[in-house]
């Protein structure tokens, strides 16, 4: 088989863990969990074998610095490329720009940059499984297990085994997929055993991606294309044509192309997954204590269960708190319960950045 | 009727309301409910009628400088006296320092500087009550009405009125002081209604309190007696003898000689009175909005009810909290329920300062 090309999507707004991740300095770039930030870990698990080439890293403009300090200077950084979005446009843009840059058979592990997964090696085997199936022509998402009904992810329903499919592990059509349910449905999900949460994290080999993308959004297809002929690199960086990459669609790659194939797959994986999507499931991805609380930095807690305090020097004293998130960040201060954790982005702290 | 010298007692740890209240600037001294601070507010309230001379405010070295700072210009403050405590002995021998530097047939009105008074014409209607009584040699205590089955004061149980005590308000014997009840208790002197908070207020005939005082501690007596014997004047300072004067017992006025004497009455004071105790009594204390919060300093508020944010700087972004104080001082940020506030004082932070 041939080898792996990680495409590491990395931007973000830096709302939703404000006030630790900002707009000048969102998620990816934090070591939120453990002390590597989220995208360094991501480039590790993506180096963790020798079928994965260095990376392809799309990003904007105002995120290079991060990126490129922390590409590292381990061989696979070193060799990593940077695309340069010159605006962002979601990511059926961003993964067409990464698919014209490399050979049409080249398979592509696309990855965001700011999850985390405990397991590496189920990452590693759910990679492997995917990439066999994208070189048979399948547009393959992640199928991460559903371990709660959560309403804020979209899930996939799985169909069709797909046959001979190697050695790697099982695969399946995607029978359907759904957008964010409502808790009932939800819980209907995760009873039948039928649906998995979609990661994000794709396999696709370039050329086949292009393809759909050309046959079920033509107008996003040529223009990423225009934006790459038009475009110049500058060492490892490569900039698309600022002008004709600003007039696409920003469309999200499920919306865009996996929603609309014939050739929608899907691979399960187990390996401890979280989007970190807001200060409860960063919590929950933290070390606890027997009380089930989580410290970084300065603090004092009397009687608290499920607490989170993350301070970055002013210490927090916390009495007979119970699911609450405190987090402390140059000068602002953020406490809510684990439920209003899904508010914060709209904070006008964290949306007037 | 002889004119009333208010004595006004001056200190604290500062820990039950830290961060805001600090060893170095104590509760008294900071404007925690309104724009002044309870010490201004208390001279105030004892300068509010023409029966009060200027006062005596008692007080340790370490505050010495808050309390001139804070005397005021006016005229009551300019020539109030300021007796300096070479250290803490507690209020038996706080209140003899002062008595003994008055004529004997002086009406003292002892006042703490650390309680909220909202109704002052209420007040002085019961510091007129108390001082007749006074100068009729009845040691007196304010029975404030008790509105809530607290645990944390002690109380009054009404006895037998005493007859003849003029136009200024109904007076009675104290029939039992009651230290601190627990829960069970406390419901049934509320319900009761033969019992009232003790809030540490009194008023003495200057010499009487002395010769009760010389009768149920005369160590106590004699020693405050030789304290001031051989004290000195420093303009409007005096300061005991320091040797002396820490070899003196530490006592409440109330063990050492309202529980013995048989002297001891008591005036009803329904007053919007709170001893400020803690943050959560602060927050009772302060206005709040329709849904109970409060805000002092910069902060946004989603979904919050009955919430208290004090802060001096940072902003405090808050969301889903309910029964929640969050206090910002100088570094320090508290976060306790309602309930966990009377454990604030045993916090690291407030307990080795």
């Amino acid at each position: 088989m041939s080898k792996i090309t990680p495409v590491i999507l990395c931007g973000g707004s830096g709302t939703r863990l404000w006030p630790r991740s900002r707009a000048d300095k969102p998620k990816p770039f934090l070591p939120l969990v453990g002390e590597s930030t989220l995208f360094e870990a991501t480039l590790r698990r993506c180096a963790g074998t020798d079928r994965f080439t260095p990376p392809i890293v799309v990003t904007g403009a105002k995120h290079l610095e991060h990126v490129e300090a922390q590409l590292g200077a381990g061989e696979s950084g070193a060799q990593a490329a940077v695309i340069v979005e010159p605006a962002a446009r979601n990511t059926a843009a961003a993964i067409a720009l990464a698919a014209l840059r490399l050979p049409e058979d080249a398979v592509m592990l696309v990855c965001p940059s700011d999850h985390h997964i405990a397991d590496s090696a189920a990452f590693t085997a759910a990679a492997l499984a995917a990439a066999e199936l994208a070189a048979q022509d399948w547009l393959v998402s992640f199928g991460i297990e559903a371990k709660t009904p959560e309403t804020g992810f979209g899930y996939l329903k799985r169909g069709a085994p797909i046959a001979g499919c190697g050695t790697a592990g099982p695969g399946s059509q995607v029978a359907q997929f759904v957008e964010k349910p409502d808790l009932a449905r939800a819980e209907q999900f995760l009873a039948s055993g039928d649906y998995a949460w979609n990661g994000g994290i794709f396999a696709f080999r370039a050329g086949f991606f292009l393809s759909e993308l050309a046959r079920h959004r033509p107008e996003i297809a040529a223009a990423a294309r225009a934006a790459v002929a038009g475009g110049h690199a500058e060492g490892r960086r490569f900039h698309p044509d600022a002008k004709v990459f600003a007039d696409i669609k920003s469309e999200s790659v499920d919306y865009a192309v996996m929603e609309n194939t014939a050739r929608a797959a899907m691979v399960p994986a187990d390996m401890g997954w979280s989007d970190i999507g807001n200060w409860e499931a960063l919590h929950a991805a933290r070390p606890h204590d027997a009380a089930g609380n989580h410290v970084s930095g300065p603090a004092e807690l009397v009687d608290c269960r499920n607490v989170l305090v993350d301070s970055d020097g002013p210490r927090v004293s916390a009495i007979g708190l119970e699911n609450v998130m405190i987090v402390v960040d140059k000068g602002e201060i953020l406490v809510t319960t684990a439920s209003g954790a899904q508010l914060v982005g709209k904070l006008h702290g964290a949306a007037n950045q």
